[in-house]
């Protein structure tokens, strides 16, 4: 518990506060364009076609070619399935992350659900302009705004209680552009490519810097991932006795952030061995990239590139949420598969009514 | 990161430090007995035959009846299988914990073995009395002298060293008693009763307060629970690149103390749900089984209580090791299971020649 590692923890809290709080008052200039498609038709989870939602370009082929080569008992490079081992990342690689994190769209919701249990509120940043829809001055505070904003909305009730204001969130919010629910907003290739790993023996497991109990609620229904294989950044929990039944309470305290050096960090505490394949789509993912890439025989890493500003956003170097910078030139010098939304993928999101090329659409 | 925390911290390492230091200094004198029988068979692995080392005593029965319960769909307490989470305890209700923690033997070895590395422990204790296999004065600078033996052979490696040394030392460390490799003093109706669960959809969770790296590499073979099923103590690690080649390496640093109330903790950090089965057998367990019992729906917790001093040990409320006292009267009070192993268990060890009941040897 050293002061190094409080430091780190401050940093990594400072860079998402700083993150969410540029996007949020710059207005994501970054973007090359803002999200448009939509359709009426349902989310559906992906089927057994093999990834019937990407176009037949390299990106595809890397990922059969790759599958193939590690479940054929006749190659030098079989895997045992026990070590097939596939970590994603969420934010921009499973489920949108556009215009800002989801999750801090949900601590915005909450802090306006609570604010008639606050009426000190009223007169107390960041909440006060919070609750007047003036986000800009809410948090002008920096990251002192966004640390208050997080631990009021993110402690002080149980675990089991938290579960349940995510399930009933999730369940009813709409996302502010397409009016889906956030978890309609997943992306339909990647729900086929969950699917065809595990379908081939893999493990998946999601790796972010999201919170964990923020993830768990929905991700096995969405993704079909359990919570037992769902590694996010968490808060400190205390086992406490209420009216003689056992309960874990959510404390105001960081007890991990899973970003950047934090993804191997988490990878080796939760997994326990190195992943053979790892998807990401910023350079918050590097690090878990370069830790899969690093272990001997076949690696698999893949970033997604969000070139598709039609049917969601477009976005990489400059951008303040999800910035993929440093990772594609590493991506390119080693020979990584890079997505091209707009390209390589023929349906973004499971609503999308037609299938649709985004090479078509050209 | 906040003072009650690191306090909580030190207090449960100076619990262990106490722990393994009285046991050493004491001789285990609270133990009813030592061990005695053997034989030269070598271990195996559980059979398909149902708990076939279990005796048709209540305890058994208590726990084909709970399987039976939730795993028939038409029955009302049918569980699907995603929540089949069954949590074991390790040190004492999967393998021996006498005469002390197996891995305290671990570090008094490494200690050893790093000695010509370190020619300054000659002059320097804790290590010098160890090195000349005098425990009592290496153990007088009581928690301290603890934390150094600890920090000095379960940091400063990567996590990959770290998994070598693990290896090689179970592959060839022998137990002072019985002479048997660590990994062979398990015990064979604990085995049968993982694959049993396993074979009726249970997932199986490793919750010990022993060190999750130090389990992780052979758990798999021995229990058959991977990496990512093994929860318990652990230390920081940080994310490096060294020679271009990103490692981690382990800090001497805790991070986190998988007992008591950690464990609670520890599972919902890891796992994500609550239980439905808990098995132990010490007071060091009381809250997971507390944790698991208070979930809705069935709920089984079991104690091991360690009856057997002529194939075992014996011993419960005294002992400084694996101290079995609220837990047994909580178990009592609240109806769990109590494993009397001389009487439940045909066998304990899988290296015993015959199947003779412990009920017989009375």
């Amino acid at each position: 518990m050293n002061t190094n590692h409080m430091n780190t923890n401050r940093h990594l809290l400072l860079c998402f506060a700083m993150m969410s709080i540029s996007a949020v008052l710059g207005g994501c200039s970054n973007q090359r364009s803002g999200y448009a498609g939509s359709s009426l038709s349902s989310p559906t989870q992906a089927h057994a076609a093999t990834l019937a939602s990407w176009n037949d370009s390299p990106a595809k082929r890397s990922i059969t070619a790759f599958v193939a080569r590690v479940t054929n008992p006749q190659s030098p490079d079989f895997v045992p399935p026990p070590e097939r081992i596939a970590v994603f990342d969420n934010d921009g690689a499973l489920w949108a992350e556009q215009p800002m994190y989801f999750q801090f769209m949900f601590a915005m919701d909450r802090v306006k659900a609570l604010a008639p249990n606050h009426p000190e509120w009223k007169e107390k940043e960041p909440f006060a302009s919070l609750l007047k829809g003036d986000l800009k001055s809410a948090l002008a505070g920096g990251e002192r705004a966004m640390i208050e904003i997080v631990t009021a909305t993110h402690s002080g009730m149980t675990t089991e209680e938290f579960d349940t204001v995510v399930r009933d969130w999730v369940a009813t919010a709409k996302h502010p552009k397409t009016g889906k629910l956030y978890t309609e907003m997943v992306y339909q290739p990647m729900l086929e490519l969950l699917s065809y790993l595990r379908e081939n023996g893999f493990k998946t497991f999601i790796v972010s810097g999201g919170g964990i109990e923020f993830m768990r609620p929905w991700a096995e229904r969405v993704y079909g991932i359990p919570p037992e294989q769902v590694i996010g950044s968490s808060g400190k929990t205390k086992f406490e006795m209420r009216d003689g039944k056992p309960v874990l309470v959510k404390l105001p305290e960081i007890n991990f952030i899973d970003d950047k050096e934090g993804k191997p960090v988490g990878i080796n505490q939760h997994i326990g061995r190195r992943p053979i394949a790892a998807f990401g789509n910023s350079d918050g993912d590097l690090q878990m990239l370069q830790y899969t890439a690093a272990g001997s025989g076949p690696r698999f890493c893949l970033y997604v590139h969000h070139t598709d500003a039609v049917r969601e956003w477009a976005y990489d170097r400059e951008s303040h949420i999800g910035k993929l910078d440093k990772g594609l030139d590493e991506a390119q010098a080693r020979g990584w598969t890079v997505v091209d939304m707009k390209r390589d993928w023929r349906k973004v999101f499971p609503f999308e009514s037609a299938t649709s090329s985004g090479v078509d659409d050209r």
